[in-house]
């Protein structure tokens, strides 16, 4: 019989484990990232009976800025001005049927969300499946290229190790990918780690939300992992100028970013760097 | 004025970029996975009109096994033979309005589904929002712990340089997940990659159920990243045994893996790796 895994905290749990190197094996502990389930809830104040938009699998931790984030980067709000509340609410423990849940209640002077638009939420907000593309909307939020340079090539170098100093839950059990906003002298000033990548990235720009700095037109989204499409979309909602990703890009990542007026930069390691597009901000 | 990537095959592209080292840079190429839309539409032998259940981010290619896998792994087909048919029609060239388009049908010996399902399907085959957690049906399929232990530690420590071996797109862009099924002695017996996780899992499913040879209880999975719930969820439906990760599991992927009996192995490099459950099947 197996021991089953238990809390350290709500992001990091131990687990008994096997480790096994060659022929030789002992019984030894590990510690692991937290994922479990978190459904979102939508209300409006006009008519606060909440409905479910579905489950999402998520690190603990920071999910009423991962709901904002969400609703932020789908279109349904546009400013923390749209929300009368955000209630998170913890299931029971030890249920796995019973999930935490979130709701977010929209101001009464926001229209309530027709059920087509709540369905492609759904449908948007993972990274699989799209309801829609969205390259329009990408365009809209656009930052300028005015007063470029305006990232030091130096900064850009420096943001991995910055990241990783910072990304305490990943050290400990190398399961979570990590976004942080920076200043463009390189300064994280907010940042978050989840199992998920995109609810790191919804998770830091709902809480920029949170705190009124979003248009994040003078940050930068650095990310611990690849970047896709969706991780470029979600940025350029809110009007980040740059990302910088310690993995590799993909072509419609590239693709959006150009769309979008971004700088994209990848394989940012080791003092080296690709800028994919928007080199014109980066200074030597 | 930046150049555009263009296309090497439908799975690599070429991108300009500009190489940062230090205070040098010059304008290269690099070669980035290509990640495009593909819409999937659901229609049934009785009444062919196909339904569309939304846009998925892939890497081209087994576009049709991608589409059986994410049915399979959500319950909508049991096997082949519910397929009357599927259909994989390229877009037009050059136009993201109009993208690639998978259409399976039904067989009419099959029920088709209903609203609900379709739109669960949606939700849960991504890996940010899940309909429903499956538990349950994770035990249905569970594999047997009859015959134990039926893979030897040295084949588990193979895995990792099997599956780079095999790994031709990822070696050229950094940029994509793999995930190969294994027989008991670790030779891949079949293997896909693309920048979505899941998408590489369910490639090699539902290529594996088109072969006719799911239920998969005499094969590993083997995937390039980290292991989460719903991979588990997968590899589980199929009734696969065991689940090999370079990367580290989540919790939630522990959790399921021990409900399922199923063998977890996680960080498997430079000849060794941790046991998270099922120890039992792993001899030396």
């Amino acid at each position: 019989m197996e021991t089953e895994g238990w809390a350290v905290s709500d992001r990091v749990s131990i687990a008994a484990i096997t480790r096994v190197v060659g022929r030789t094996r002992e019984t030894d502990q590990d510690l692991v990232a937290v994922e479990s389930p978190l459904e979102l809830f939508l209300a409006h104040a006009s008519r606060p009976a909440a409905e479910s938009l579905g489950l999402l699998m998520r690190t603990p931790g920071d999910d009423g800025d991962l709901a904002l984030g969400l609703l932020y980067a789908e279109g349904l709000i546009t400013s923390a001005a749209d929300i009368a509340s955000v209630d998170v609410r913890p299931g029971p423990p030890a249920s796995p049927d019973t999930p935490d849940r979130v709701v977010v209640t929209l101001g009464a002077q926001v229209e309530a969300p027709t059920g087509a638009l709540k369905r492609a939420l759904i449908a948007t907000s993972a990274c699989g499946l799209c309801g829609r593309l969205e390259m329009r909307r990408l365009a809209t939020n656009a930052p300028t290229a005015h007063g470029t340079p305006m990232i030091d090539a130096e900064v850009v170098a420096s943001l991995p190790s910055r990241l990783r100093r910072d990304q305490a839950v990943f050290a400990e059990t190398g399961g979570l990918h990590a976004a942080a906003l920076c200043d463009l002298s390189g300064e994280p000033w907010l940042m978050r780690e989840d199992v998920g990548r995109h609810n790191a990235v919804d998770k830091v720009i709902g809480a920029a939300l949170a705190q009124g700095r979003v248009p994040l037109s003078d940050s930068l989204l650095v990310v611990s992992g690849r970047v896709a499409y969706e991780i470029v979309q979600k940025a350029a909602a809110a009007a980040i100028p740059a990302v910088v990703a310690i993995g590799a890009p993909t072509s419609l990542a590239i693709d959006a970013a150009r769309s979008a007026s971004m700088t994209l930069v990848g394989f940012a390691r080791d003092g080296r760097f690709n800028v994919y597009t928007g080199a014109h901000r980066i200074g030597t």
